[in-house]
C-alpha cells in the first residue's frame, strides 16, 4: 500500500504504476514515454538524491508540473494542497515511493506543495521528469516549520 | 579520465560533464534540459539497474539516438562503431560513467553497437534519454561473444 493516509487523494495527484522489468542481471525500469497519457511535454529530467533520514522540504511551483520516481531507495513523500479553489484545499496525502513494491510514477501538480524523506538505510534516488526547465524565478520554499502546513516531520 | 581508451572518439558520441549541486542532505543531479544544445527531442526516460560485476552487451538501435547518465554507481561503457560509412567504422572506445568524477551526459548515436559492465561494488543505474520511445522493431542484439566486435569483456 503506497498511500499512508485516508484522505482524499489531492486534486491533480496521479499515482500510476509502472512496470518493472526482472532480469537476474538487473532489473529495466520504466519511467516515462512521449506516448503516455501521462506525459504533458519534456521540459527536464534531474535526479535528486536524499541521504538515510535526511528531509527536503518545503518546495512548490508555480507552473511546474512533475513527475517523480524512486529507481533507487524507498522516500516518503508527504503532498499539501496549498490551492484555495481546490476541492481538496488543505488536505495532507502521504505516499510511499520505491522498489518493488512502490515503483509507481506519482505526477505533483503545480501550486501544491511537497517535501520528502529518505528512508532507506543508505540513500535514495527521486528522477523527476518536469514539464518545464527548473527555473527559481516559479519555485517557492518554505522552511520545514512554519505555520501553513498542518504536517510534522519526525 | 572517463575515456579509458587511445582511440580516435566514435562519430556522433558525444561526453557532456552534468552539474552536480552538492548540498550535505543530498546532491541534486542535472541530466537534460530541453533548452539543452543536445536535446534532441523526447521519447522515453527509463532505468537500466546492472548488477555487480554484470555485463549487459551487445544492442544497437537503428533510429534511436539514446543519451545515458549513471546517477548511483559506476559503469564502464564499450562503444563499437559498426557503420561502414563512418570515418571511424571499427574503433571501439570505452568510457567509465559514473560520479563524482565522471558524472556525464554521454550520447550513443543510433547503428553502433554498446555494451556496459557495472564496477559498483552493489548495482549501478543508468538513467537513458531516448529520442523515440523503445520499440523492439528498431532494436538489434548480438551475443557477448561474436565476430563482429574485437572487444572481449572479462
Amino acid at each position: 500500500m503506497d498511500k499512508l493516509d485516508n484522505n482524499e487523494q489531492i486534486e491533480g495527484v496521479i499515482v500510476q504504476p509502472l512496470k518493472q522489468i526482472v532480469d537476474e542481471r538487473g532489473t529495466v525500469l520504466h519511467m516515462l514515454r512521449k506516448d503516455s497519457p501521462l506525459f504533458m511535454g519534456f521540459g527536464e529530467i534531474y535526479f535528486s538524491e536524499v541521504k538515510f533520514d535526511v528531509v527536503k522540504a518545503w518546495k512548490r511551483h508555480k507552473k511546474m508540473t512533475q513527475h517523480f520516481a524512486v529507481p533507487y531507495g524507498k522516500i516518503l513523500l508527504v503532498i499539501y494542497d496549498s490551492r484555495e479553489g481546490s476541492k481538496t484545499f488543505g488536505k495532507i496525502n502521504k505516499y510511499l515511493l520505491g522498489r518493488p513494491d512502490n515503483y509507481n510514477l506519482l505526477r505533483i501538480p503545480p501550486q501544491v506543495y511537497y517535501g520528502f524523506k529518505s528512508l532507506n538505510d543508505t540513500v535514495s534516488l527521486i528522477a523527476n521528469c518536469a514539464d518545464i526547465p527548473h527555473s527559481p524565478d516559479e519555485t517557492e520554499k518554505i522552511d520545514i516549520n512554519n505555520n501553513i502546513i498542518p504536517y510534522q516531520w519526525n
